[in-house]
C-alpha cells in the first residue's frame, strides 16, 4: 500500500505541475477504506492514505447534516451535502491528525451517532470513533502473539455503596503459571471517560501484548476503574475533591486486587498512571500516598515538582508526557528539574499529537518498559 | 413503589368513575424513570411503574421522529410529537412486555440510537436498549455478593486466520483456590448479536453470581464466543453452514480454554447452550459431535427429536425452551417426544415474553441448576 501511495503522490505531482489537476478535490487520493473501527460489514466512514476522512450517512429528508470532525482532528466540522439517493455525503477539508478521534454528527440540531461507526465513551456520552491510520500503527494492532485477557471485574465498594466496576489485563501465560506473582500498574482515563477507555480507545492490551511479544517489557498487571465518583456531576471539575476516588482507590479496589489476584503487594511493585484528568489524579493520590506507588506517571495531565514530594527515597520513576500539539515545553522543564533533583523522571513528546488517544497509546508504549525494573 | 402504585391506581379508578378522566391519557401512571440501562446521566427515556416507554429526543430542525419501539415490544413505532423547545416527545399507546428491548430513531428517515440510551449488539448493528422493569427482576439484578469476573480472551483461530475474540464467565473464587477445577458451559448468542450478548443484555454473570449466592447451583464457567464466521454475509441466514463455526468452536476454541482455564475438560463436564440462531448452531453441533457435549439446550432456537440422536447414552440433559408469545407447543411436544423415549428432558415456558431476552434470561436461570449434576 505505501508502495501504492507513493505512485500516486508522483502521479499527482506530474499532473499538477502540467496544470492537468489544479481544483483542490483532485488533490485527494481515492484509496478510501472503510475505518478500523466501524461497526461490522459498514462501509463508512472511510479514510485514505492522506488522513482525509469521508462519511455517508442517510437521512433523506434531512435539512442539514454536520459531522463535528474537521482539518486537524476534533476542530471544526464537516458540512455534508445531500445526494439524490438520501445520503448526505463529505470528506473533511484536509488530513486529520493520525490515531483515534471521538466524533458525532448532528442531524436537524440534534446530536446523534454516525450508525456506521463504533462507538466509544468520551465527553460524558457514547460517541462515535473513527481510526486515521497512524504510520506507527503496528504497535497497537492486534497480531499473531499471545494475547493477555481483559477481566471485567465487580468490587465491593463501601465508601460508595455499591458494586462498582474495573478491568484488569492479566498477561498471556497468568492463567497457565499458578505461582507467579505480579506487579500492577493502576491507570487512569480522562475526563468524560471511564474504566473502559484504555482498552477500547487506547488498546492498551494489545501494546501490552506486542511489547510482552518482543520482550521488551516485564508483565505486568494492568488495573483500570472509573475515576469519578458520586459527587462529581456531569458536565463539570469544578466541584472536585480527590479524597472520595482516593478512598475507593486505596481503600477499596487495591486490597480487592491483592486478595483476587497473584500481585506483588508492595509499594515497589505499584504504579499509577493517568491521562488528562486521570493524571490529575495520579498526580493528587501519588503524592497523598507515598507508601502505596513507587512508580508515577503523568499522560497529558499535569507535571511534577520536585519541591512537591516528601519522600525522595520512595520515589522510583517519575514519567510525564503529552502531545507536541500540547504544550511539551511545561513536560521539558519539569523532567529537568525533576532530574536535576537526583530523581529518575523521564519526557516523552508525541510528535505531531494533541490532546488524543495516540498521545497516551504512545506514551503507554514508552512508559511500560521502564516500569518496575 | 409498589404502594405508591397502587394508591395511584385506586385514585384513577375513583376518578375514572366520578368521570373526571375519562381521555385516554389519564390511565398512565405519572411514576416514569430513568430506564436503567440509559448513558449515564440520562434522564431519557423513561418507563413507569405500568410498562409504558416515554421518550425525548432533540432535534429542532427535524420533520419527524419516531422511535420503533411501540405497543407489546417490538411490533410498531410510536411517533414523537416535537414540543416548542426543539425536542421531541412521546409515550408508547400501551405498556410493553417487561424485559429487555432493542429499538432505534428513525430521523427524516435516517436511522439513528437514542442519544440517552446504551447501546447493544443486535440486528447486525449496535442498537439502543430499555429495560422495562420485570416483576421477577430480582434473579439478574446486581446485588451485594460475590461477582465472578467476564474475561475477554483473543484466542488464535487457523481455520478463520485470524484471533477471535469470547468472554469466559469465571465464577467468584475461581481465582482465589487454585486447584479446583470447573465444567464449562459454551453460550451462543442469537441471530444479528455477538459474542458481548449474553452478558450486556443477558446479564449472564449476575444471573449466575445471583444463583451461586443462593447455593442454588454447582458454579463453572461459560464461554461466549461469535457465531459467525467469514462466509455470512451480514442480513441472511440463507447460505448458512455449521461446519466453519463448528471447527472454530470444538477444535479451536475448545482446546483454548481447556489449556487456559482450569477445566474439567471431559464430555460430561461439558455443555452447549444457545438462543434462536444459537440454539440451532447447538443443535447442528450437539449432534454432529456427541463426543464433545453431554449437556445440550435450545432456547427459542428449535426442538430435538428422539430420532435424530444417535447415541443415547451420552446424552445427560436436554432443555427446551421458549417465551409463551412464541410456540410454546412445539417445545412441549418435543419433550414430551424426548421424554417418553427415556431422555432427561426439561421443559420451560417464560410466562408472557416472546423472542426477546426476558425469555432467555429466564430460560437460562432454568437450565443452570440442571447442569453438571
Amino acid at each position: 500500500m505505501k508502495q501504492h501511495t507513493i505512485v500516486m503522490l508522483w502521479a499527482f505531482i506530474l499532473s499538477a505541475s502540467t496544470g492537468f489537476s489544479q481544483a483542490s478535490p483532485t488533490s485527494i487520493i481515492e484509496d478510501f477504506k472503510p475505518s478500523t473501527v466501524n461497526q461490522p460489514g459498514q462501509e463508512y466512514p472511510k479514510v485514505n492514505s492522506q488522513g482525509y476522512a469521508r462519511f455517508q450517512i442517510l437521512a433523506p429528508e434531512a435539512k442539514s447534516v454536520v459531522v463535528s470532525l474537521g482539518l486537524g482532528g476534533a476542530k471544526g466540522g464537516t458540512t455534508l451535502v445531500k445526494g439524490e439517493d438520501g445520503y448526505w455525503r463529505g470528506t473533511t477539508a484536509g488530513a486529520m491528525d493520525e490515531g483515534f478521534h471521538y466524533y458525532h454528527v448532528t442531524v436537524d440540531g440534534g446530536i446523534f451517532n454516525d450508525p456506521g461507526a463504533l462507538n466509544f465513551y468520551g465527553s460524558t456520552r457514547w460517541e462515535s470513533g473513527i481510526e486515521i491510520p497512524a504510520h506507527d500503527q503496528d504497535f497497537y494492532a492486534l497480531k499473531n502473539v499471545p494475547h493477555g485477557n481483559v477481566q471485567q471485574i465487580l468490587f465491593p465498594s463501601k465508601s460508595t455503596n455499591t458494586s462498582r466496576r474495573a478491568f484488569v489485563y492479566t498477561p498471556p501465560g497468568y492463567h497457565k503459571d499458578k505461582t507467579k506473582q505480579y506487579p500492577v500498574l493502576y491507570l487512569q482515563h480522562g475526563w468524560g471517560e471511564d474504566e473502559t477507555a484504555w482498552s477500547n480507545q487506547g488498546r492498551v492490551n494489545l501494546i501490552m501484548d506486542n511489547l510482552i511479544a518482543e520482550g521488551k517489557i516485564k508483565p505486568f498487571l494492568i488495573v483500570m476503574t472509573y475515576g469519578m465518583t458520586n459527587e462529581i456531576k456531569f458536565g463539570g471539575l469544578a466541584s472536585f475533591k480527590i479524597e472520595p476516588f482516593q478512598t475507593v482507590l486505596v481503600d477499596e479496589l487495591i486490597p480487592y486486587i491483592d486478595s483476587n489476584f497473584r500481585t506483588l503487594a508492595n509499594q515497589a511493585n505499584r504504579a499509577m498512571a493517568g491521562l488528562s484528568m486521570g493524571g490529575m489524579e495520579t498526580h493528587s493520590i501519588t503524592l497523598n500516598k507515598p507508601e502505596v506507588f513507587s512508580h508515577y506517571a503523568l499522560l497529558s495531565g499535569g507535571i511534577y515538582k520536585p519541591e512537591e514530594i516528601k519522600d525522595k527515597s520512595k520515589v522510583k520513576l517519575v514519567f510525564v508526557s503529552c502531545g507536541s500539539k500540547e504544550r511539551p515545553e511545561a513536560v521539558e522543564t519539569s523532567i529537568k528539574a525533576m532530574k536535576d533533583a537526583g530523581y529518575n523522571a523521564v519526557s516523552y513528546i508525541s510528535e505531531n499529537t494533541a490532546h488524543e488517544f495516540l498521545t497516551w497509546r504512545r506514551s503507554f508504549k514508552e512508559l511500560a518498559p521502564l516500569l518496575f525494573k
